[in-house]
């Protein structure tokens, strides 16, 4: 089923017992995803709405992380979520969703590991072209990987980008390569994604450089820092900005890291930060982003749930995240 | 004193000093609660403006639930509350308060346990006509037996209800009983009181499945997600549900399930959630509805201090939610 | 397959992905253990060296209890462990291991919940004959419900116990019900097991009373407190009982609850008390009664895992327990 | 250098590795600050825009408390924080901040730490004339001995006081001595500063008792509680209370109890409680009050290093409002 | 009834509820300890044979402590354990136990506070003749105190001391007063104690400075580090030790510094160390200890339930070792 | 000073404030132990009795890893350690020691890291020559980096090694690369020490695959297990141990791998087990290694701090274990 792809994905480590009906019957989460490795009919699978691919890499995280814990973590949460969206009279059933397992890493050669996400990220663009890609984390490094992908899938799209982050992560990877820190002048220099086609929504306090801020402005990346969107309403900012970028481009890849949250509404983002995003907020602009016709893939990245409190609010929250972009897209 | 009672009120395990004057020299709440069991004046008791009564039952509870600690740990934090409420400029003291302790629990039979809770209701709103009596569950369970007991107590009224909730409440008994997911339905199944006068406020995300919206909508249960109540103001909703249910019904019953919070603000609440509450919206809608003359009795379920974290936000969150109600009705 | 029970038993709520060439590749623990809903050869399941049940019932417990999370967790935990015990020199996939799921429980009727335990063993019994059958709580109160099922299946066989346990468990049935606290007295009361052919290991302290020992001595139950055991040295004193034992009973049943650990080492049984077992000692004890001949069946209770600290180490230990028991067993 | 204070301040107990060029090349807050004791220019230094000063003092609290921890904590945080800020578009290495090491204190003997506060504080305004002195508590006791210190060094100015709290701290120093619940009462009975040039922002709850809120009226201490204030924006509150103040005196010295946080976001502060600020609005708030030129001294008290949360989110918090005010002071 | 005590006693700020029986009824430890201010027969209180004070002072501790919590968390504690030790057949309703309440303690003043608790100490060592003193601390200044109170009660009495703990305690007083690491030398100093009277159990590691272990030398302090008394046995170097001192003194102290143990089985003690006793070891050295006729007053210090893990293993522990005291003494 | 390394080393991040006198004025380890960085006197650095460095790399760990932050960790507890042992009546300023900084580490190429680490290894041992060279993981990958760097420098030295380990750590190195579960079998591959000069003690449980110990068994490599050890004495094994390696080899290299102990100890190494090694058994064990005069270098690695439990109980042990092997080699 999978040897389109190389290399191979690895199942998911463990699969939930499903109902007896299959999705159609379900009323969890974890009832409703299917994993590719188990699909009963692979031909549908191909034709799924949602694709979830875990990204189990975050070694390549400057300061020690657990975010390729994540995945996993997300699986396992799906068991308190049910398919029902009481907020917009949505069923998650009436579309389809499969697991495709994890992209395989490598424990010593993060390149080679790097490598791997960007041919499973082709593999999955060219092979599940009916289906938003959504890419669990791992850490942010990830993006620039995945973008890389669904550029070598699609090399004839142009690619704009909408970012929920505290940070540019435009760092120089001359000093310590393709980082945490930096997907996102990754993307610039490669050519793969314009800085002018770059939106990053929730820049605040005292968490960037100031060469950080000249590096955006001389490639023309666009921020709204949270005070503005708080301003003008983080609805209104992200419609603003997928206007702007819709304009641009044929494709927008919405990428979450987590670290964009306020510090007391997420624990096990260790780079998140007094004064960030509230959970309503996020889910918010995230519901904003996903119902745009032009976003076609997704990432959440940087959380780490090794670091999360004891009931684990923010593997929660992730797993809202992703919920919530799969219900803006049925809005659509 | 509480012969009237079958069975016996326990009473609470442990007494705090107060001081020598009684209530009028209370300067924390502590010292402002008589415990019933040792009070000066019985009869005077008996006009107490507020009794609380535990209820420590949470066996019902679907998931392993400790909130049947809440009542003990509860009592604990009123030593971290004065009587004093500055913003409303109210002092507790101008009107009293018994504890009038624990509905005895029974450990392995259920059944019994719920029985008992109906006829300590039924007790208590016989003999303390004048009081407002706040029950300290526990789980939501508790509050189908504390309204039935409220309904064989004063068979003439009509209940309506108040409800703070991330969910309907309303699933089936035949499947497992009447647990804590069960207790609106076991009203309306019961006849003792009419869905169409039942008013969810907080519902949101994806945490009720769609057969319960359903059968919500069937029985014309009435419910605000959070999202509109927002939109609205979370007062201007409460008063807009009292209204239309103060038109309807004798007397209205407030109860707090817990879980209405965002997971952020309330640790010890394992089935809280990201994107409910915040705090300041809880005490907003809860001295909203304490206002109304007809709200006769409330209560607050589902909080688990074993769970809570180590400076108990959530412990000292239900504890100020007692308060608020109780300043509520003072300012009436 | 598993049509020979009622009620029929719930399959484990997810599963591990098994090495191809099924467990004689493993080398993990949960690449060895089958679940028997996917049991590729249902017949040879039914010669398995050992049977994994799952009993999730803990709402029997007289304080708040998440021990129901056991299973699960007990599950999650195979991950850490490989097939490969090194002090003995033993490999676990030279026998085999069957996980038949959980028996199912009832929310609100814990009578229901124990019938199920009951009826659950007995068919276990009856139809895996070849199996050392494991049951992994849940609360001390099932212990009484797996033997009376063991029983029940095998009526002309006279039942011996092996208990480690800080506490007699031989409270009056008739205060609360067969809670956690009653379920040796409940195996004497009822005609299972005779006093005297119960031996109880580990006590200490002040955590029984007194007319709790007076019951004990009446009922010529055998007690070796952990003080003398450790004189002694705890293998020798787990011999000198199993010879004692044997000479009297056809089969012997091993009982762990958790709470005989010193509280250090435990911090997921809120029941360890200071200064009970380390954990070399419970292994040690585990170890030699595991190599005794007739002992057929076992069961690990009473272990939280909600309340484990951040590494999981009672989880582990609990685990790690079911490992020592197969390995004595594999050294017959 | 420091020989002009006495007792001599401690200096810190660990220094950092700062960068080659000194602030001017720094990049993280840990670059900037330069250690008193370590100097490459005394002559200079005594030009720095702001002066830290660590006042550990926590013995003085009514409930056990380990605020004396926080200047250290605080310290080992500015590796976290970079000097650009974001948001106002404003870089720290404009100006210059040096660290003086902390106030020393004695274990048994508090009066003598106290008047350590007093003497070193005198000497601080008395040798750092352009500096803003800002004192890194402790608890709120130490907020008194500060403010005596400003008024020894200036005595023909006229101090007034804007404090961010959930309490009066206007306590009777017959009662327990200078705790920290009295440094405002403390204030006004030794005629250092008015009543009525008092102004605090955020009372709220069930916090104070009666009779402190009799003493502030008598006193004519202005308190704007935080539902006003809300009501009203905070930003303009503050402003609001700086244009009062501002005519009436010319030294404003600005204290922030760290108590006045939801206990949501300040989990390292125990005296925080439901229904207080959030971050946002705490740091919004120091930022107008920064902004004023007659602000020329601040303290940051009552914050509980043992006590946060494993991702230190308090500490962070508590680290950022001094950025805050260091930013508001920039934007004059 | 204690108006015989300058300063009076503060009750204990709760109570719990007791058996109507009284304590001869009692099967839990809360049931059987009477607090002095409810007494029912205050002349029969006189003669009780154990007698817990409460000395929840620790702002005179070094590092900052909560230790002065312990007294509150001790009695509730006591619902954890029954009136029976299993181990010695031993009921401890053979014998009575009264709570005095607590030295009451200034928050600024702590030289005052360190008079009351010689006052207090003074007063009960004369009033409540035949009773064994049992402080409950607090941080190990309050030991001097307790020993200076003892020797004004009964001047002609020469004084030995068991202690148990990691450090000599006996730093210089001149540094910083009469802090938690000077009560042996305090008492050296002060005349009331011989050096040679001093015998220390369970020095090790890197916990002393070498000048401490001179000045020990000086004075002839004896010490038996934990190597050696573990080579010869824990009960074997008690009873040495008691034998030497009890052919010099009159009456016997016994100080158990709870940070003797590891940390390990000690997360509530902060200065508890890594390769301390283990409960056992402690638990055995003061069941031998309080076995000696001449043990008249012991008490148990420096353990902060504020740093205690969830499961409270520490303070369960510090419990343990009250009842095991009285075991001791109820078994000579 | 250190321009003799290429690539340099970093400097601490942080340097104590150190007593005026230098180290022989110290009474605690952080005024002991002088960074290389500040050393004033180079050429007596240059005669260190030892010298530590920091290895911070812990990206190459199989399960995501915070062990690269220890280093910092660990120079933080030297705080709490004085520089007297009083088991063994030795001062450590008896001797000197030099903090040497960080290796440098890069933040994605793991190789780089490694090939660090090897060049400062042998730029250490050539330049240090008197020094014994402590190296403070960092996960387990880093030891055979260590012990190649000493093979450069000494070439004809025949080097053996003395291991505390749960694991043989002789993984295939062709799956996933010097990874941490690889260093020995690194060591045997590239030739640098024999298999038959390894000595592992502390295996035990089912924490090693079959097929490692069989390619032990190939290897010759030496493996007493937990359960022998203790059998024989911990010290009498490691002396058994050492006696037959000095026969063979030149050199010892110690390393201590965390995992060694019970998962009670050390809850900040998550590969450590239930059944492990306690601390007592631990520091018997180095310090019978660190008197043989053979031993010449030592690791101590796999401490993840970001896991250790509030009171920090493994970094306090981690830094004893150090300590311990200074007093071993004082004692020679």
């Amino acid at each position: 089923m999978k040897s389109f792809l190389y290399p191979k994905l690895n199942p998911p480590s463990f699969t939930w017992v499903r109902p007896e009906g299959g999705s159609a019957e379900a009323s969890k989460v974890h009832e409703w995803i299917e994993p590719l490795s188990a699909a009963s009919d692979p031909e549908k699978a191909k034709d799924a709405d949602f694709l979830v691919v875990g990204v189990p890499l975050s070694r390549s995280s400057i300061s020690a992380s657990g975010a390729s814990e994540f995945p996993d973590a997300f699986r396992r949460a799906w068991k308190g979520f049910t398919t029902y969206n009481l907020d917009e009279d949505v069923d998650l059933t009436d579309m389809t969703a499969v697991d495709a397992g994890d992209v395989p890493m490598h424990v010593t050669d993060i390149r080679r590991c790097h490598d791997n996400i960007i041919a499973a990220s082709t593999a999955l663009h060219q092979h599940f072209t009916k289906s938003k890609i959504c890419a669990i984390g791992g850490d942010h490094s990830i993006t620039a990987m995945m973008v890389k992908g669904l550029h070598l899938a699609r090399p004839d799209e142009k690619i704009g980008i909408i970012q929920f982050d505290t940070h540019f992560d435009l760092r120089d990877m001359s000093d310590n390569g393709p980082s945490n820190g930096t997907p996102m002048r990754n993307l610039i220099e490669s050519g793969v994604v314009d800085g002018s086609n770059m939106y990053n929504i929730g820049l605040h306090g005292f968490f960037n450089t100031k060469d950080l801020k000249q590096y955006a402005d001389e490639k023309g990346v666009n921020y709204i820092t949270l005070g503005r969107a708080r301003k003008k309403g983080i609805e209104a900012t992200v419609l603003e900005c997928l206007d702007a970028l819709a304009a641009k481009v044929d494709t927008i890849y919405l990428t979450v890291d987590m670290d964009v949250l306020d510090i007391a509404y997420a624990p096990g983002v260790p780079a998140s930060t007094p004064g960030g995003m509230t959970t309503t907020e996020l889910l918010e602009g995230v519901l904003a982003a996903a119902k745009h016709p032009k976003v076609g893939a997704m990432d959440i990245v940087c959380l780490d749930p090794l670091k999360d409190s004891a009931v684990q609010p923010t593997v929660k929250l992730g797993t809202h995240v992703f919920l919530t972009f799969v219900t803006g897209v049925m809005l659509r």
